[in-house]
């Protein structure tokens, strides 16, 4: 898995960040991209990376604030002008469906592709054999929810070495004991699954969490996740707007992070009032609160890799 | 009048052109900007010039494809964020205004200004004391406006020296006389201002075209015109597909320009299967054709100066 942030901007684009967009690469999971909010010229952003627009399966959308959905149309027709042929999966709040309708409407786009939308209320709104995703209302100046991506544990690996002692031949049925499957061998002896593989590891969690104050709900979704990715539109000298704006600082987030006991954090939708020299200070100010701190930039890339978090430079 | 492109692509964002965008900067003539067209991502290109966004006075869209319109939203929403309190007029085809509205009440956008929408139809679309905007319809896949602006001609200016040998005093009644009236001196002598001012210099006529295949209505609206913007998505390799799709080539954008008696040409609207090498081929294909021909790129700024127009470098 692989996290890069396109956007880390709040409200309006500036030369150094673009509105809310990121993505979560599950490109050796399962060959896809997810893409969490859209501001506008988010495929613009695309267009520096490795991402292909056709390979992205889900677009979650936070809240309908116009840093955050400027820039689906856009990203939707050009998937389409791409050759995107595979449908994709629209999760927001009400009120998207119809404004994504009218607008491919009134510009006569026409996509290649069927596009799946979900209306997100809270709980599990996604689920298969490899993820189970839930959503939580945050606390904004309008409705945004949060997202908690868990991907379940991952099966064991097989142990050829020890299903071949016990006289499994090669073939179909070293595949039913890696799925889990039980078997009986021509001579009648069984073999178990558990026997010949390894015990399941653990899958990431992750939660992407939209704009919101400090707020129970996120630490509710961030509860012992592995990354958790939060705004931190203010920083102290203006702590006291934060709440009322529905925004939180650096620090605020850095104790949802403590308090949910996660692994990482990784700070966006950053004010551009912050000037690049600002951005160590709100880091340091991070870290002293919890010190697995990142603050993200423009195309950041992260990998998960055995449990850790690594800043590709 | 400077006339600077801030996107020159065809239907998708590419990292050399950007979706359909220009400004017709009016500074010295009115203090303020007139945009054509704007592509997603016209805010983000704006953010690469001096051009303010609250200078902005009027948006002119020629036709609702997404290449054309998808960054209104956001350019309104960020000129409002930066504090631009002076009415803004948008014309555009039938189905712009709804879409605006609706999409400034999803995102929940409250302007600190008033847009004023006009709904374009053949014929004139805006008078004043100096400029007269006219539409026309041109022949694409969809409804399609071209535009053409005139500037009204500038009054001759104030010949002191002559005016002070016939004995007007300093102060108000020069004024007068530069504005056109016929003022009575104390003694009783009148004097006029045809006598003492230049006589009027004309002003520039523009055309500006949206996304059309070879047509009439283009040649009617660059009659005579000072400068003509024209599309040119296709080139002779494909001119074929051309006019089935909407489009122009090169070549017959230089014949527009030529048949309409145009003193220069610029063209825009490149489609991204053109490499940088081929750009200096098509512009010589159209200079064959009509010499005083240019090939726009994103953040072009050309310069209106003496009936004359500079390619700024
Ligand atoms: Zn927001
Ligand atoms: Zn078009």
């Amino acid at each position: 898995m692989q996290l890069q942030f396109l956007g880390t901007g709040a409200g309006m684009p500036s030369k150094e960040r673009n509105t809310s967009a990121l993505v979560l690469k599950l490109l050796e999971e399962r060959g896809t991209v997810w893409l969490f909010d859209c501001g506008e010229a988010t495929q613009h952003q695309i267009l520096h990376t490795t991402i292909r627009p056709r390979k992205v399966e889900k677009i979650f959308i936070t809240h309908l604030h116009g840093d955050h959905i400027f820039g689906l149309p856009g990203f939707l027709s050009s998937r389409s002008f791409l050759g995107g042929e595979d449908a994709l999966t629209l999760y927001g709040p009400k009120g998207l469906q119809e404004w994504i309708t009218a607008t491919l409407a009134v510009s006569k786009t026409h996509l290649t592709y069927a596009i799946k939308f979900v209306e997100v209320e809270e709980g599990v709104i996604y689920e298969d054999d490899q993820f189970i995703v839930r959503a939580r209302l945050l606390e904004h100046v309008i409705p945004c929810f949060g997202y908690r991506i868990e991907q379940k544990p991952l099966k064991g690996e097989l142990l050829i070495e020890k299903a071949r002692n016990l006289g499994v031949p090669k073939g179909p049925l070293l595949g039913k004991l890696k799925n889990g499957e039980d078997i009986t061998l021509e001579d009648g002896r069984k073999v178990f699954s558990h026997e010949v593989t390894a015990s399941p590891k653990k899958g990431f969690t992750i939660s992407i969490l939209g704009d919101t104050k400090y707020c129970e709900p996120a630490k509710v979704l961030s509860d012992d996740a592995d990354i958790v990715v939060h705004e931190a539109t203010f920083d102290h000298t203006t702590e006291h707007l934060a709440a009322s704006y529905g925004h939180s600082t650096n620090v605020e987030a850095a104790k949802i992070a403590l308090e949910s006991k996660a692994k990482y954090l990784v700070l966006n939708h950053l004010s551009s009032r912050f000037l690049p020299h600002d951005i160590e200070v709100l880091l340091n100010q991070a870290k002293a609160v919890f010190p697995n701190s990142f603050i993200a930039h423009d195309l950041s890339n992260y990998e998960w890799k055995n449990g850790e978090l690594f800043e590709e430079q």
